[in-house]
């Protein structure tokens, strides 16, 4: 196995596929959001992504079974009025280094790329750190015509005291020097549990964007399986963490 | 010397072996059982494996010795009633950083692999932070079938609240990728003691699983020789850390 | 992508060019300093570097627009009684690993040694911690007849209680193994607010080491400017600790 | 440059030389006593290892000169009744990580090992956190006829209970691997001061066992030197680790 390596489980073509991420972060806002769309219009996972960057652990899922960290792509064809097709990006986990994070990024617009992408939506929370009336969505972009649209639908605009960590940060900045454009869609949060709410707000938009029908009745469910999965997620980094920085007596608890 | 290296001891064939790993990791209670099963069934030590992603030292042994950071493989042949070739891997450290744990266990992969290996038991500790009255043993597995053994030997299944992290965790799960089947034991311990109790709790169970006899009359003799040991891994742990994170005048009782 | 990339912008020809440089540090005094000559003597960009070694993340300026960690290169031809031509090298961030930073500053001196540099200045703070009636300008040279010079023009020498942490130390190192002469200059500064003064001081000694005119009039509405973008960079990196150092629900803050 | 590059500075031959390892360390004991040797037998600076794996810093020295980090190769020939040759390794810094500890280490060897090198000594401190009145000497080896000898000169023998961290110890583990015999003198110190007696410890068994003399009477003022030396090393490791693990406004106080 190459450092990083991605395994084709279905050979497809699509027709300049927009390109949606939402891998693990800030309240699992995106995350919630892009699974419920993979369940809700029932889209079809055709290539996994492993990597030495992710966190070196399994889960283990309801029945005993390892799961592997992984990224997932998924795709949806000729969907919404604009017969448009899509690549969806998931997963249980981020790269873990600085390095990593870039290298990743760097593979996954290779991969994309080949099919044609020109256009992206990366999916995050924005974390208040206090109680919220109602979510708002804030977005930020590669392209001023996309901020246009963006303050149409009543988006917050992320302005200049801010920037964005990570995949949905990198993947669109990355991308910017590939020519494809795009936006990040970052739900506002409490940040400190799972926000159905949130996801909602950013599906809302991101629906009128796409020009697709996306129902969100059973997004509460889902919110309550993606607060399971996250429990043990933090409850893994909170162990890894314990590892790469504790020492002597504490160090009998962490390693499996 | 490349980033990792394996040093062949001896030239042997095996017939399809299971491949049993028990690296130091939790309250140490695998490495415990796993150099008790080589001990009382003697095995012989096959081959070293050498890797920059150990931590940076020695350890100095009842005589004054240096002993390098090492992984090693032992063999056994024909054991049991099933007449079952076996690879068991121990050592003193495991690697580092998560690239390094990705890539350390990707090389004992490929390197057990040469040798037929479809099956694969990787042990370790499950810390309660408390004390325990008997000794539970938790598992995790790649299949269902491993899954409903397990249950049948009253292994508690591990559920999913919890992963593994570490060797035993990435070896089962990127086993998995490769189509070697295989379950994780962990032993129920405090987690602050070196636990013989735990270790004999696994050795139990795999002893039923494998279909062959381990006498662990000798058990709590060898985990009175592995807390010194650990005391010393410990220790040096310990100065790492601190070499790592320390500063100004507290460099100074750190490096050797 | 390679880890590290320098996008050409414009090919250009230059005469021993003196190279200074002045990526974000102490007081981001060096940047501010940097980012006004390129203002008042109109310095064109003629190229950009990108690297997997820069923090995972993007900026967001004002119009919401994201942009890319980046080290920028300019070029100034004729300048002063000497008609003198100048590469500057400005940007929003340093590597952030130890061998980064190594690596970065390799792939910066072999850019700028194909255009002919003999000479550099780099740029940057140094931080006492309390308020400063005047900010006094410290050196460090590679050469002996430098720090002559240095101490012609009342700079003070900084002497052997201390050195010079990342770029602005490192290209002055690496450049000598090159055979590049050159001096640090290091505007002293509180070190706790952007520093319009430090910067100045600065600027008053460069100006009669090159033999060139710099107008430092609109230094303050820079250093206002300047102290927006650091203020960000700030936030942004104090995500990135707590997510390189996080656990459990922390981690819900900082990734987007 | 690569990762790490050795610079011949002459071109020798020598006759299966001593190898002498003395990085800085714990109390700067093994730096000190290695220190004392080039000076007082006049041994020559014959190559420089430079590495991305050192501390991204320079030093400043009393001119206001920057400095590489650096490791020096030194030689001396025909030394002591033996008529033994000597490559003896000193320098102002270690590898940062634990990767580059190795590799380091490793690049070490191989250059060293042209030489002819069969034999070395690694020379460093052991802290005791307490004042002490007599420095003893303690030794490790990688052969039993070693530790016999250092045992008939009343050297103490590091036991089980510890470990050498850092170049001390790996040198000599992966010594051994190649064949390489040697030992492991450490001077106790109570590791908050530059201790010229602990280092005279050193010495005066060293002299013994490699059959030289060493005058140590200019030590003290060796050491003076190795004070201010040693205490702007700390410095700037300071400045290092709040540079990886500070944020937001403490961070203006460390990058140069």
């Amino acid at each position: 196995m190459k450092d990083t390596e991605i395994n084709i489980l279905e050979e497809i073509e699509l027709n300049n596929p927009i390109f949606i991420e939402a891998l693990p972060g800030i309240g699992h806002v995106g995350k919630l959001a892009a699974d419920h769309i993979i369940d809700e219009l029932d889209a079809t996972k055709f290539a996994e992504l492993y990597s030495y960057h992710f966190p070196p652990q399994v889960f283990v899922d309801e029945d005993g079974l390892v799961e592997n960290m992984v990224n997932e792509f998924y795709y949806l064809k000729s969907q919404g009025e604009d017969n448009k097709d899509y690549i969806i990006l998931v997963g249980n986990s981020q790269a873990l280094s600085p390095e990593g994070q870039y290298q990743l990024s760097g593979e996954i617009l290779d991969f994309v790329e080949k099919f044609g992408v020109k256009e992206m939506y990366t999916l995050g929370g924005l974390a208040t750190g206090h109680p919220i009336e109602e979510s708002r969505v804030f977005g930020a972009a590669t392209d001023i015509e996309i901020i246009e649209t963006l303050k149409e639908l009543n988006i917050e605009i992320r302005s200049a005291d801010g920037g964005i960590v990570g995949a949905s940060g990198l993947l669109l900045g990355l991308g910017k020097l590939r020519n494809i454009k795009g936006a990040c869609l970052m739900g506002e949060t409490p940040g400190y549990f799972i926000d159905a709410e949130a996801a909602e707000a950013i599906l809302d938009k991101l629906a009128i964007i796409l020009n697709i029908e996306i129902n969100t009745d059973k997004l509460d469910e889902r919110a309550e399986e993606t607060r399971k999965m996250i429990s043990k997620a933090q409850k893994m980094e909170q162990e890894m963490m314990n590892k790469t920085l504790g020492s002597g007596e504490d160090d009998l608890r962490y390693i499996g």
